[in-house]
Order: C-alpha cells, then sequence, then structure tokens
C-alpha cells in the first residue's frame, strides 16, 4: 500500500517519521504486507533531506499515480488543501486530513465526495489532536443519543490561562511565554480570539448531531479580555476559568453552539485540565458523561492520529468506513441569548454596598465573590441560572460599568 | 439483521432497552436495514414480561437459527457462557460480550475461534463500562509502540475510597453505603480484594501488548487493608489513595502486571476521579499520555458500550474486524520486585524520634510525612524511587512493626 503525504511541516513530518519508526506493527495492524510513503509535497526545497527522492512540488505527480490510495493532507488552510482534497477523493484515493479550517469548512461536502467515490475522508487528527475522539463518537458511543459536547480544544489559551491561574501572571505576560515556549504562533490570533476552537467544535456538533455547523455560526470570544481579577473571583468562587467550546442538542432538535471563556468548579473533569493539554466531554443518553483527556497538539500526538486514520484506511479499502452529516437547515443553530444560562459579571463599584444591594434585589439567588485583598471599587457576581436574555437585560438594567460577563458551565 | 442477547440481568436489559430505544439511529449508524432482537435467554421465568414472546430457555434456540448474525452474552462468569460463545462463533456467528471474566480467562481462545470462523469477538464493554477504551486502543492509537496502561478500573472501590477521602469515614462504613446504594454486591469480595481490576488489566495488557495475561499472574491486592490513617498521610504528602490496576512494558520486552491501592498526586488526571467513575490512562510512543474517563459501570453505560459493538458487527459482516493477540511465554509478567518503585511505609514507631532517625539514615532522600493529630506512635514515610526488592529488602532490616506497604504512582 503507498501513501502520500502533502505538507512537510510540523505535522507532516512527524507522520514521516513516525511510519518509519513503527512501520512493523502498523503493517500488521493495518493488514498489509507493506505500508510505504511514496511522495512527499512540499513546495520549500528538501533536495539535502534524506527522504529527498520522495520529495516533489508538483501535486500531480500524487494525483496521476495509480499506486497511491491514501494521501495525507496537512498542509493546513483553505487553499490550495481543499483542491487537492478534493481531486485526490475524485481520482478514487482516500484522504486523511489534519486539517481543521478544511473540515469545519468544506467537512460535508468532501464527505460528499468521498461518498461519490467510495474512498474514505478521515479527520481524527483534526479536533484534540493525538486524543482520541472522533472515532470513539463515531463508533464506540453510536448507541447513544448525543446531548451535549463541550471541551477544552485549544491548547494554546489552556497554558496561558493556566499561567494565569497557577501563577498570577497577567495575559500580556502568560501569552509571552507561550510565545517563547513555541505554544503560540507570531500572531496567535487564531488561538487567542478562540477561531481554532471555534473550528473544533463545529466538527464535534457536526458529528454528534448530523448536521453541518459553520464557524460563523458559533459565538466566538477568546481570552484577550480575562484579566487576573477574574481568575482570582473565580478562584473565590471554587473554580477556574477556561475556554470552553460547547454544543448542546435543544429540545427544539435545533442546537447551541458557542466557544468563550467560562467559569468551571473544580473537581469537574474539565477543571483539572492543565498546560497544553485538551479534553473533550461528550454526553450521551446512555453512556452519560465519558471524558477524553490528553496532548491536543503538537508533533507526534497529532501524527499518531493521522497515522491511526491511514491504518483505518488501509484495513477498508474494499469498503467505506460510515461517517457523515447532513447539511442543516438555515436557524439551525440557536441564539445564545435563548438559552439558560448563569452568568459571571465584575463590574465597577465606587459605592460597593450600595451596588450589591441591587444586585441581590435583581437576581434571587445571586452570589456575591469576594477575596482577599480585592479591589474595594469593584464587584463581581454569578447569578442563578436562568434565561440567558433575562439575566443580560437585568444586567443592564442595573446600570453598572460592567468590565467583563462569563457563562458559569453548569457542571 | 437479527441480535440474540443472553442473559436478561442489568446489563442484557438494558441491551435490550437500548436497542428499542434508540433504534432508529441505530440501523442507520450499522448501515442495515433492521436490526431486530430475536432471541433473549434467560433462565428464569419472564412469561409475563411485554416482550415474553421473545424469550427462551433453551440456547440451542439461538444456536440453531440462521437468521440470528449476532449473539450478545450478558450472563457473566465462565460457565455456561464459555460454551454458548465457543460454540455460537463455531456457529459463524459474531459475539458481543460485556463479560471481562470470559476475556481474561478465555480471550485469546475465543479470538482464534472468531479468526478461524471468519466472525467477531467484541468486548468494548468487558472495561470501562461505557468508556470507549478498547476500540481506541486498538484503532485510534494504532500507530502507537505503548508503554503503559493503568487506571481506576473498579469503581466499587473507588466509591469506598472517596467516602474515606471526601468524608473520613473507615472503610467498613464506607463499603456499607456502597451496598445500601447498590454500588457493591452482598458478597463484595470480587471487588474489594482487586480481583475485578485485575481481570480488566489483564485484558488492557493483552490488548496493549500483544500477548494474553491471565488473572493468576496479576499480583492482586485489595483496598481492605486501607485505613483512615493512609488516607490521611497521602493527604498530607498531597495526594490521594486509589485502586489502580496497571501493567507496563519492560526493555526487556517482558512486562510487569499489578493492582493494588496507590498514592497518586493531586493534579494528575487519576487522581481526580471519583465516586463510582473509571479512568484509564494509555500511554504511547508517539502520543504521549491519553486519558479515558466516564462512567465504569451500571445498566445504560454498560449497554451503550455493548450496542457499540453490536452496531460494529452489523457493519462488518463480510470483513472481521482486526483484533487479537498472542498466547505468551511462560515468564512474561515479571516479578514485581523487579520493578522500580517508590514505596508508602506506615508502621508502628513507639520511640518516634530514633524510628525517624533510622529511615532518613536508610533511605537517602525519603519523605517523613505528618498531619495535624496524627498517632505520635506511628510514623509515614515515602522511599525514594529505586528497586523495589531492595526498598522491601531495607525496609525489613529497620525491623519495624509494618502496618502498610503502598506503591506511590510515578505521574
Amino acid at each position: 500500500m503507498q501513501v502520500a503525504v502533502m505538507g512537510f511541516g510540523t505535522v507532516g513530518s512527524g507522520v514521516v517519521e513516525l511510519i518509519l519508526k513503527n512501520k512493523k506493527s502498523i503493517q500488521e495492524r493495518s493488514g498489509q504486507n507493506s505500508l510505504d510513503i511514496k511522495h512527499i509535497l512540499d513546495i520549500r526545497d528538501f533536495s539535502s533531506h534524506q527522504l529527498a527522492d520522495l520529495f516533489t512540488k508538483d501535486f500531480n505527480d500524487i494525483l496521476n499515480d495509480k499506486d497511491v490510495q491514501i494521501v495525507v493532507e496537512t498542509m493546513g488552510g483553505l487553499n490550495p488543501a481543499f483542491e487537492f482534497v478534493s481531486k485526490s477523493l475524485e481520482a478514487g484515493k482516500s484522504v486523511v486530513t489534519s486539517n481543521k479550517e478544511l473540515v469545519a469548512a468544506k467537512g460535508y461536502e468532501l464527505l460528499e465526495l468521498a461518498k461519490k467515490n467510495n474512498v474514505n475522508f478521515l479527520f481524527e487528527a483534526s479536533v484534540g489532536g493525538g486524543i482520541p475522539i472522533i472515532r470513539p463518537i463515531n463508533q464506540c458511543l453510536a448507541a447513544n443519543e448525543f446531548l451535549e459536547v463541550a471541551g477544552i480544544l485549544n491548547g494554546t489559551t489552556n497554558f496561558i490561562l493556566t499561567k494565569m491561574i497557577d501563577e498570577g501572571m497577567d495575559f500580556d505576560e502568560a501569552l509571552k511565554i507561550a510565545q517563547a515556549n513555541g505554544y503560540a504562533e507570531r500572531d496567535p490570533s487564531a488561538d487567542i480570539l478562540g477561531h481554532d476552537a471555534a473550528r473544533k467544535i463545529c466538527i464535534l456538533a457536526s458529528l454528534c448531531f448530523g448536521k453541518h455547523v459553520y464557524p460563523d455560526e458559533v459565538e466566538t470570544e477568546g481570552i484577550t479580555n480575562i484579566a487576573k481579577e477574574d481568575v482570582e473571583y473565580a478562584k473565590a468562587w471554587g473554580g477556574v476559568i477556561k475556554l470552553i467550546g460547547r454544543s448542546k442538542k435543544q429540545s427544539s432538535g435545533k442546537i447551541s453552539a458557542t466557544v468563550g471563556p467560562c467559569l468551571i468548579k473544580n473537581g469537574c473533569q474539565l477543571a483539572s485540565v492543565t498546560d497544553v493539554f485538551n479534553a473533550i466531554l461528550v454526553r450521551g443518553d446512555a453512556v452519560g458523561d465519558a471524558v477524553f483527556y490528553g496532548r491536543g497538539a503538537g508533533k507526534f500526538p497529532t501524527a499518531s492520529a493521522v497515522v491511526a486514520d491511514v491504518i483505518d484506511c488501509a484495513k477498508h479499502t474494499e469498503r467505506r468506513k460510515l461517517i457523515g452529516w447532513e447539511p442543516a437547515e438555515n436557524d439551525y443553530v440557536i441564539n445564545p441569548l435563548e438559552q439558560s444560562s448563569a452568568l459571571y459579571v465584575r463590574a465597577d463599584a465606587s459605592d460597593y454596598n450600595a451596588v450589591a444591594e441591587k444586585v441581590k434585589a435583581s437576581f434571587d439567588g445571586a452570589q456575591i465573590l469576594n477575596y482577599d485583598n480585592e479591589n474595594k471599587n469593584e464587584i463581581a457576581f454569578v447569578t442563578p441560572l436562568m434565561n440567558e436574555k433575562d439575566a443580560r437585560e437585568k444586567i443592564d438594567s442595573l446600570n453598572l460599568e460592567v468590565k467583563n460577563i462569563l457563562r458559569v458551565l453548569d457542571y
């Protein structure tokens, strides 16, 4: 069986190394006598690389090679990945990708194309890096109706928040350390603004609930607005702040889909996920809560997921794996204001006691938060669980100078 | 597609209910127009049950029915489960089981039998209840060489230890509450003595490392010897006591395999697993650590795993799923004394200071543990990581009246 790898960056080079390193067991587990890399596509020059003979700059070398049955796409981005993947599928080759942007934007189209051409399109590495999550949802939990999927889907922001929580850093300082460690890119916006997590919750929601969700349908907030004070108030409340991607089935059959920083109680399995680790919680009607934890990024963890898909393609050359979803109706994703939420609010309060009284009068069961050495001109509180639109209107009516509003995870 | 269920206890009745409840999506995900239960085998009388027509007391009704392609075994125990499963496989029927005793004792034989007859023998529910773990190890992590697998594999003992840790109960009191809640059986020995966890680590080790491990090869210690004092000293050390099943690949190619209570540092993903929940950590050379968490037992979580396997069998009627392992050589499982361990020791110490001096002199880097209101005639300490045989000989040479020795998990 011959494999081509498109894109020799961190993940692509990891895939090549891993296939070479664990070749014997990978072949056995594929049920193949051989599993070899025939082409590596990259526009850069690798003429002095030890695998120089395998490199090409021309996609047609892969497309027109009948021996290549599996194409690995680890280029990232939509162009030319979408074109190359489409053409590979149309040529009867199975495709494995780690490209979350591609799956979130074009997943439905590409899955349909794979189906039409009786080949596989697999994307285990597109969510949670090395954490097994796509296949467990699609196969191991296939007896369940899914109620919710949520998780810490971005390692960069989780590293930054961990530094803020454990070492009292502010956001800018923590971001600099993340960049120095190679966990954040020079332009970190896709991570810190939540776009990366939004792509991943799209993929998870599409898979769990059966209809394609696009990134622009996901209300997305990053972590740039999180202050040290928020971290301290969260501690006083008995929890931590994490960037959570979350999608929940509504009784109407529609779904919610959001990305944003949330307060989570200590003791919840997601609260203890630190550093660059990711974790995904899946709630099914039969299984209850299952949580999947591991390294959400990195060369070999991500390569581990890609190669698992390659093995699966090699095992399923005659038969397709059943995976896919449908297009969604226009108003499938609800406005988050329609959902029930408890909200954390931090606001200016020059007259603390008066504001505290107003808050208590407006929200029956509001919890005022305090910590040692807090700023006496600020107030923070958590509302009870209620319709989010009503809650935000009530907060507006208090005429506070609001510094931050975050959702509270109800588990 | 017709299915037969053998054993209508907690799990078997859950399987039947779940297939009926989520019938439409289960059929879709199986790629089948229909997926129906044709027979239910149970020796008890269900003549007034709403599904009375499906019940039989005669296994031959299933064995001789050519329409039945998938047999679910949820009877438990070795007899007659082994006979019925063997005959079903020989008759060309795929078998799905939740029976860990059967898989731990007869897994290799039954997998060979399935291979010979070109049918599937699947057992996702035999470890971790509803937690997806068998398939993730076998497929999602197939690109990895496995280094270690470890976990909290028994919900009953985890519930008891949680009560001891969080509410300061002693073992007997916590066991009574577990029994009152239905989490422990009237005869709780298989759980509290560690035998249930031992069967599960056998299955995990066989799958990860490729050779069958039998329960009598696993050094097994339960939790009956854990005292409130041990729980307090573990807290003072910064952790908790959990019953851990663990198997680790040695550089020689052999493996270790043990079940016993261990000290785990807070912050480790296994430390925050409370109540009846289970969690399994898998360490691979590419993925690093991945952790799988969820309900390790119970009617619907376990049924969720069984039905996922049924769906997989329905999808793979023409082709077998690749799963299996080889028989092991005689000395494949090492004596735990050969491994490196840090040990926790609690012992009588009528002359505390003298004993503390002796401990420090014997173990370079030993950590003496203390908590408020501790018994002044007792000492507890943790040795450095060292060859376990040497450590135990040194402890012997101290001539202490030892109350408990536990291993310390090195992550």
